[in-house]
């Protein structure tokens, strides 16, 4: 066997340590506690999908991300591909959709957790595996939908004690209606979306030279900025003129009117300029802030044509919201980990008491404690015994030797305190549980 | 966009219903929380390696079975290929340990729960991607640590209400000693051993002709089909006679010792052929059977030469099992799942008490109860959307029309029994609490 050149992991890929493996559960299961709790429904697709599912779905900048896999049995001369690894957790969605219609609710509220790859440069914080959380509801065109994926995604943030998010709402439609006041041509409207969408870095004078650049005329420009200079009751009235800009303001303020009461502390903001960048949104869309930080934690929005349109079929409406997983592992880094690991630590007084010291363990495990046993060379002394236990994190050491067992007791070490006690070897697991549900 | 001509997932994976989904979560949940409790640490690795850190560590027939991915930004023509899926857990935890042997315990209690991916033709039961569930224990040479082993792979089998195990146990230095007590030529041992393996399978003929048909001498065959033809005192004793069979069998002797009191209800069985088809391992290998099935559903063993020659590193003993999770969860398919998903469904007047309904699941969401708002076209009628909750298995349905409203109360319907009762709103959370604690 070739032994390990380098034992890095891949370029854009990580390990995970123990504690940075907890750090990224935390952030899921609480994700996963939560869209159960709101009746969303698990499910899952195979890490990669045949090419051709892929292929064109992601435009030209995107579809070069994708890792490619080379065909089963074929040599790399060959460079036949036929499978490649999943983008995002959408497009599987609509596969899936297409193919098991007939076996899901009508108004089919799914979520979806695991891993995605993309082939970008490694940056920090940018990978080219990481996870995606997703929540869609596939069937609905109704605003209870968008509503209801805006306060599980809000739900999620305030269960992770992150309640003073900022949730800044728009809708595809009052967009299209600013675009329209503005007389944008119907080619260039995506170029302006994309410029707006670069207000917040760029500044307003970013944002002209990006439009000029574009080839927009000067009329169309000046336009655009004195509508994006209004304030918000100027700015209402403006999209008010055109009907679907009415539309666009009606659908956001519902949503407001929906998401607001079931919001412990976040904010919601109108925002008519967020355009998000994805041109697939077809109704409301949102981005989520904590406050202070202008990179978004969670984002999602309406998209009713691009279902059908993925799995060609008939357009089925769907809204969703994704959480920001890694900027979330992230932001909660100095937030301390809830103790997991053995609290127990079994000593073992020498090799002719490992059968005791796996039976106190047995006991202990039984009754829900976490329980580690020593399990390094035989007959090493207790206090490189303790050593090891204390470098674990554990909090209690159990002493079983032949004084204890003549005895039939049992001695327990307190950790942090040095502490020692025996107890009738009878009442350990009482005493355990009590001590450590104590803390 | 192009739109998808083939919906199904690609040959050899699968994607999960919701339910199929939950079965298999069952599974890893039940896993994960056993090995927590007895100390394992959690991690992980990427879904992909650098080719060269798979590549010479499978043998041939495995090599080939490895999914290649192309080198980022490369055409298929160059056919480039530098990374590839992982095709066991084990060489990536070989790659862990040399790179954080640092920073982890000294005996490091691991777990790793995920997909592997392996190009194999698809058959019944055989996947292309599917779930390991691997303990590992790296760095102790000691007895215990095998003991630890098997006993955590016992403990999720009786937590999956599979009591009734059977766990063969042997010793590669018992299958050494055997193989000398035979004389069989050094260079066929790796051949016996494959022989015995399919003893179950084939029959004594079956191993007599496979014996003969790789080339060793009639008098080695005829001493190895005495061999196993032996009631076990015998066998013991002959073992007994050489060095390596001592050592094996006093090293059997010892796990079972230790490993006996922890099962419950479990039998140990010592199973002096039971050979193991990968020939890294160097001490103890178990397999573990459901009554009355002959595939495995769980397997391990110890093998300290492989970290150490896979890393590159000096040698590091290492023990471990790997639960078939796959066979689990067929095994435990005509268990019913526990129930999950929505218990409560809010029906929604009209248009105009969305915002009830919202109210209403918020509170109930908060009180813990897995609550469904409805969400389909707006204003449909009560028994339609009645009929919704019942297709999605909810157990009650809240009414809250102009009636409720007006005199401050809300209508509860118990789906199963059509009865309906009304309660003051103030009380609907603490009665739904009692309601579904009841069931």
């Amino acid at each position: 066997m070739s032994s390990l050149n380098n034992i890095r992991p891949p370029s854009g890929t990580r390990d995970f340590l123990p504690d940075e493996f907890r750090a990224r559960e935390r952030v899921l299961d609480t994700a996963k506690a939560v869209f159960e709790r709101s009746g969303f429904l698990p499910m899952d697709t195979p890490a990669f999908e045949r090419i051709e599912t892929l292929m064109g779905k992601y435009g030209e900048e995107g579809e070069g991300l994708i890792f490619k896999i080379l065909g089963r049995g074929r040599k790399e001369s060959e460079g036949i591909v036929d499978l490649a690894l999943r983008y995002d957790l959408t497009v599987p969605l609509a596969r899936y959709v297409a193919r098991y219609r007939g076996r899901l609710p009508k108004v089919f509220k799914r979520y979806q957790i695991g891993p995605v790859w993309r082939a970008e440069r490694p940056a920090k914080g940018r990978f080219r595996e990481f996870y995606q959380a997703d929540i869609d509801i596939v069937g609905s065109p109704s605003i209870s939908a968008d509503a209801e994926a805006v306060i599980t995604i809000g739900n999620v943030l305030s269960e992770l004690d992150l309640p003073k998010i900022v949730i800044k709402l728009n809708s595809r439609k009052a967009l299209d209606g600013l675009l329209e006041v503005c007389d944008v041509p119907t080619g260039a409207r995506k170029d302006v979306l994309v410029s707006l969408d670069k207000l917040d870095k760029v500044g307003i004078r970013g944002v002209e030279e990006d439009l000029l650049g574009r080839g927009l005329s000067g009329k169309v420009v000046i336009r655009v900025l004195e509508l994006i200079e209004q304030d918000l009751p100027s700015l209402r009235k403006s999209l008010g003129s055109t009907k679907v800009g009415s539309a666009g303001l009606a659908e956001v303020d519902e949503l407001m009117e929906l998401v607001s009461p079931a919001l412990s502390g976040g904010r919601l903001k109108f925002s008519p300029l967020l355009a998000r960048g994805l041109d697939y949104y077809t109704g409301p869309i949102f981005e989520v802030f904590d406050s202070g930080s202008s990179n978004a934690i969670a984002s999602g929005g309406r998209y009713d044509g691009l279902i059908g349109e993925l799995a060609g079929t008939a357009p089925t409406p769907a809204t969703g919201g994704s959480l920001g997983v890694e900027r979330l592992v992230q932001l909660l880094e100095s937030t301390p980990l809830e103790r997991t690991g053995a609290r127990v630590f079994i000593t073992v007084w020498d090799a002719s008491f490992r059968g005791d010291a796996f039976g106190i363990a047995s006991e202990l495990r039984a009754a829900g404690i976490a329980t580690d046993v020593y399990l390094g060379e035989d007959n090493k002394n207790l206090s490189a015994q303790l050593k090891t236990a204390s470098r674990a994190g554990t909090e209690y050491c159990i002493i079983f030797g032949p004084d204890e067992k003549a005895k039939k007791e049992v001695s327990v070490k307190e950790l942090s305190t040095g502490e020692q006690t025996k107890m009738p070897r009878t009442s350990l697991v009482g005493a355990m549980r009590a001590l450590i549900n104590s803390r």
